[in-house]
């Protein structure tokens, strides 16, 4: 009975229980940018871990620089697919307190919702999961092999799970990654998220000058650095707005024609974007849509622009040097380090050879992930949340980045699926997080179903006609 | 017995009194920047309507809308110039007061150089005329009308006297405006300033956005402040270091051939300036020198941009806005209000439609002053000069604004004259600022001869062939 009104069955026969264990996840105070609560951070791991064991799943602590990675291991019949799942036990901090109506790690139910700091993210998006392969394993209908990584450092740049990827290359070998820590554009309309783009930066510096100068007696005579790093940071872009560094649009993997109408099919409500945002969606590339810019275009911007005197009134000077923060977002085919040195190079090209040109810094956060609706994971996913919603089911390329799914993906070699039931209401980050029960419902629904189906593939399968394009 | 040997006894003879004159000046802590001054500076303005009086001036307090301007006035012989004097008796605070190697307000000499406070600026020049004066007019000498204006706000801005000059336009005729307010480019040679250039003012900002978003969810989506603003700075110049705004070079009065000559024929150390300022004078208008770039050709600065996140590290924000503090500094021919009015609507036909543009400040400090070699007071005073200092006379046009002699140039009609003898050694505006005897002596000189040569003239002597371009 692995239908959708056996996992409603499922959810209101054990809800109570349910709840009382999201407590009991949802109390540990694991916060993970602040050392000070390191302690509550480890008691969390823990607990988890029991949870895990008590579930089914071989688990354990793994260690790295900083906070534990929770692990969970279950074997599965041979030729079954080899599911790793990703999700992180930490969760933001709280200020500001006095803004909570209940206190953030207690888990008070109102109005059919969880609030409690991490009720959404990740806590009740992991617990859902979980509690999907608890009933498959109870009912003997999981044969996938399972992994799962849960780490506590997410919300401060999961470095130490980043750093100790290679030396579990071996173990992580997958052919699914399955990560439900994101949302839904629509409520109600699930959604799955088909593309996170790449994410390098850089910090340049132009001077030189031994001071500031006056504008009056050096004006004319030596090169203003704030006039010449506007000029540099001009020449990045052209008119209708293409990214003009030579070369950087080389090997860009342009999505399908399929992929491209299902980006453009998510409603986009312009006069509510102007309300909240405060202007109109005209940046980017000339000749490409919303969506498109918005997930499947590389981009360039200015994050910070420092240059001489910011104080009220005028002052007259040539200030001394002038400072741009940029980051650039990149997509399917793109390789990172090979993009930094176009940018750099490009970058050292235009600039006056009398004036200093300086990097100050400069990194790498990982490439770009992008899906294809073609592959057998996505359309079986598909087709579990269109059972799950009703009938539709959104396909978003997301612009912003997830470097550490990015890494998860390369190292795993795993196709990601990006499926998470949040929405806008949940206030993740914010005073008053909050779940709700059906979401919680929908999450479980999905879990269950998503992997009772994997559980029935072979694993070639989902490598039969795979046109993805997983960027490493 | 009008010549420099006259003069030089006249310093030997009086010296000790001068001395002792000048340290009476400098005791007082006239400093116009610190509010808890203005009883100082009302007491030093007391003092020297007493010592104008007493040199047979008619002499007395101009009330402002701050600090009182000290007037002296003496009639002269129908048909002579009519000698406007300007200079100001207050002086910059004295911080770091650490740094004294003896009271600021003690006037110390050491090695035939006074240090005080104002011992050059202003007060030691504007002594070594009166002194000038004093003589002539014993020796019945003086046959010019004389008007003598010092205020008490210059280091401050000169607002107070700025207001009043419209209401004095009428007493304020005058045929030459003497200022000993300026220096020499090489120790011993005197120095004509031939220009000083105008100044505009403008801040602008770019934005809309209702605050930081996200550069992955946002980027490619909306127009980025900081971008934009680059790119629109950008559009000020063009390749080759010329203003780009339509029509901003339009009436410029280009320098006559013998006062580029002149420009040009003033030593120019290269390794010197590159050890001091730090980089090449490789900026400006290509095709120009250095002295044209510096003083005879219009520029636009940026003084300040500002614009997003400048803390440590990167932080992947879209800025809400991004803010610009410009000067253009204007030469003979442009007329600051049009300069200002081309500047802003260019400025506003480049800015991106779907951002917010804003004229946060705007305004005008002066128009330029150039001057011409050709004309007889500045032939009559390179004559005095070349005396005066043994052969050679610079002269510079400056880069920089004095725009209260610009103002008064305007209100009086008068021909500017900008003739001191301070030197970089006597680090006005620093600590243990000085002047020498030696400079005192030589400002006393050229004023005794300069108001000798002038009383010998008829005031329509000045303007036979006149090709001044006082530019109001």
């Amino acid at each position: 009975m692995s239908n959708k009104d056996h996992c409603l069955k499922l959810f209101e026969e054990e809800k109570s229980r349910y709840i009382e264990e999201w407590r009991q996840f949802l109390q540990f105070k694991s916060i993970s940018a602040d050392p000070s609560f390191a302690k509550d951070s480890l008691e969390c791991a823990k607990w988890l871990v029991k949870h895990l064991n008590a579930v089914g799943l071989e688990s354990g602590l793994l260690d790295t620089s900083g906070l534990p990675v929770v692990y969970g291991r279950r074997e599965g019949v041979q030729d079954r697919p080899h599911v790793l799942f990703y999700g992180h036990y930490d969760v933001q901090p709280v200020d500001p307190l006095e803004e909570w109506r209940s206190d953030p790690f207690a888990g008070q139910i109102r109005n059919g919702r969880m609030y409690a700091r991490g009720a959404q993210d990740n806590k009740g998006q992991i617990l859902y999961f979980i509690k999907a392969l608890e009933a498959l394993i109870r009912e003997d209908g999981l044969k996938c092999l399972i992994t799962v990584l849960i780490e506590g450092e997410e919300e401060s740049g999961s470095r130490g799970l980043r750093n100790r990827l290679e030396s579990w290359r071996d173990q992580l070998k997958a052919d699914v990654l399955m990560v439900c820590d994101s949302g839904c554009v629509r409520a109600g309309v699930p959604c799955i998220t088909m593309g996170i783009r790449g994410l390098i930066w850089l910090e340049i510096r132009l001077g030189g000058l031994s001071h500031d100068l006056h504008s009056g007696s050096m004006g004319g005579v030596v090169r203003n650095p704030a006039t010449e790093m506007a000029r540099l940071l001009a020449t990045l872009h052209g008119a209708e707005g293409a990214i003009s560094v030579p070369g950087y649009y080389d090997g860009i993997i342009m999505p399908a024609v399929g992929d491209k109408r299902l980006a453009d099919k998510v409603p986009f409500d312009a006069k509510r974007f102007k309300s909240l945002i405060g202007v109109e969606p005209d940046g980017g590339e000339k000749g490409f849509s919303y969506a498109e810019r918005r997930g499947m275009r590389p981009t360039i911007e200015v994050n910070g622009l420092y240059a001489g005197y910011g104080g009220p009134g005028s002052k007259t000077i040539i200030p001394a040097a002038a400072t741009a923060k940029l980051t650039s977002r990149l997509v399917a085919g793109q390789d990172p380090q090979r993009c930094l040195d176009l940018l750099l190079s490009h970058l050292k090209r235009h600039a006056p050879p009398s004036l200093k040109f300086e990097i100050l810094d400069k990194g790498i956060a990982g490439p770009a992930v992008s899906l294809s609706a073609d592959s057998p994971l996505i359309q079986t996913a598909k087709e579990v949340l269109e059972n799950v919603g009703g009938s539709e089911v959104d396909f978003t390329w997301e612009g912003g980045s997830i470097p550490i799914v990015a890494a998860l993906a390369g190292v795993s070699g795993a196709e990601p699926l990006l499926v998470g039931f949040g929405s806008e209401e949940d206030c993740v980050h914010a005073p008053n997080e909050s779940f709700s029960l059906a979401q919680f419902r929908d999450g479980l629904c999905y879990s269950y179903l998503m992997l009772a189906r994997l559980s029935a593939l072979e694993s070639s399968a989902l490598r039969v006609g795979v046109a993805t394009r997983i960027v490493k």
